[in-house]
């Protein structure tokens, strides 16, 4: 088979189409046919050489994909050859072949084209694990999104408003904020000419954000914990504003709010098996009903997958980049 | 009937034994004759100035108290003239009478002198509201709390150790340790001699504490964090180490943590009233069995608190001081 190897890390000209030994499917796991992977920011760590794939974890990146079950390993029931698939990977995703463990498999949606399903995986496991199971967003709540034009962000949008909360998104064009109201956003921050803190507390009546969920880190701590509503919980899923930031103590006790900070790439495999299940349950009858969709922003070839990181890197895309493989 | 009043802010010579208009039982409430009131850190900050009574709370100090009801408020129910009780307060602890939401009564455990339940409200309520209801500690993880040997400590390693938690407990003195290890705790911690973080992952296989009570704020921030296990909790409930301190989030995220900040005075009846009976519920049984006790270090005349500020301030106590009204 072939899959995108990293000779060296480097910029976009790292990611190398090669000839690779065919993938195998272990104990508990599918050999799934890949139509589709799609681009993660993580993924860009890694071909930089700052994120090492997690023990036992395939070497080549991509951490979702899409496609056919080959094969069925041992000791896994439920799926079947043949089955259109998405799956949650902790690598390998940049392949014509994946293995799988049986508890990171997902159907693809009614009516979904079975390569954009590549786009769910790993933005409707973060959002749900983060935004529902840690941070409990309930109906009538007010959800604050950075990036709200990301794959991330659109998805949680949608999420969002389908369980009956008010969402606010910040983005750095008026097209992208623009894409962010056509999928159900509430209130649309221009970060680059607004003060959110300030926008997000007018559109509350000064409440605030119930939950805040943020890709910035260290840049956003002080302002994020400032924007949060009495009671309200900042989930942080990434540090493209850095890592260490200044605390208020005291503003956040006086709000009784918390700060969690997770990543799904790490989870050992119980966990990822656990928010899967909790996704199927939850979000996959509103994707079979077609109340949400995946945000697609365009396809290009995974042979060429410098390509898509470029587009990533320069920021200008809406939703998820996918790297098809015919 | 007397009470103590702050005519000026400054020294415990602040407080002040006075005449003062009668408590009235208001809608909902019901009138305490107190026999006892405790002392709270709270109540320092409120003498020096920095901590005003929330809206419509007594001026007076006092978050809590025990004695007998002598009236009962209209719109009240399931409570009687003449009933021994304690209560959680929003102020005026430290008077003759005080007038008490009925959400915010418990009764005294059985065997337990009346007077010495004044030192279980606050101290019940905050480590279950922080350990248990945000932070969820469960049976086998490992509990860290500092100040071991505080009445929130005392308190901490009792539930702890009844629910069948392992406790770790940091102070600054081998008899306050001795203390803490005579109520249970496993680990004991000398934070004038030893490294807590070192500590705390010798004693946990390198894991680290599943949940810590901290009442030290920003001075302690980054070592609690990497204190903490993997799915670990940071429960803040003082900043006796001040407001502003520096958070890895790469550390937290790394470990898919979190922190909260709460207090209990400034939230609204309606929480008060909810923690209540999650404590009645949960603690009370534990209490009435005798499983678990109150921690007094002595019973001093309310009319002389300045006297009683005077040993919480030099630290020097182990457990509750409390306030005798005759």
């Amino acid at each position: 088979m072939h899959a995108i190897t990293i000779p060296e890390p480097g910029g976009p000209e790292a990611l190398v189409w090669s000839e690779v030994p065919d993938a195998v499917a272990g104990e508990g796991e599918v050999l799934v046919e890949v139509l589709a992977g799609a681009v993660n920011r993580a993924d860009i760590l890694q071909r930089q050489g700052f994120y090492n794939p997690p023990p036992g974890a395939s070497p080549y990146p991509g951490l979702e994909c899409s496609g056919r079950i080959v094969e069925i390993g041992p000791g896994v029931s439920g799926w079947a050859v043949g089955d259109e698939v998405c799956a949650l990977l902790a690598g390998g995703g940049y392949a014509e072949k994946v293995a799988v463990p049986a508890g990171q498999l997902l159907p693809v949606p009614k009516d979904l084209d079975v390569k954009r399903a590549a786009a769910l995986p790993e933005v409707v496991c973060t959002v749900w694990s983060n935004v529902f199971m840690v941070a409990h967003l309930r109906p009538g709540e007010t959800l604050l999104v950075h990036g709200g034009s990301s794959g991330i962000g659109t998805m949680a949008i949608q999420l969002a408003k389908a369980v009956g909360a008010k969402v606010a998104v910040t983005a750095g064009t008026p097209q992208k904020l623009e894409r962010c109201a056509e999928l159900g956003a509430d209130i649309l921050i221009n970060y680059r000419e607004q003060d959110f803190v300030e926008e997000v507390r007018k559109a509350t009546d000064g409440a605030g954000a119930d939950v805040i969920l943020d890709n910035m880190g260290a840049k956003y701590l002080d302002r994020n914990v400032n924007a949060l509503a009495v009671n309200g919980r900042l989930a942080i899923i990434g540090m493209q504003g850095g890592v260490k930031g200044e605390l208020n103590i005291a503003t956040l006790l006086g709000k009784r709010a918390a700060i969690s900070a997770t990543s799904l790439r790490a989870r050992p495999p119980a966990e990822k098996t656990a928010i899967v299940a909790a996704v199927r349950e939850h979000v996959w009858p509103l994707l079979d009903a077609g109340h949400i969709r995946p945000v697609v922003d365009r396809e290009l070839p995974m042979s060429d997958a410098a390509a898509a990181h470029r587009v990533v890197e320069e920021s200008g895309h809406i939703g998820k980049v996918l790297l098809v493989t015919q």
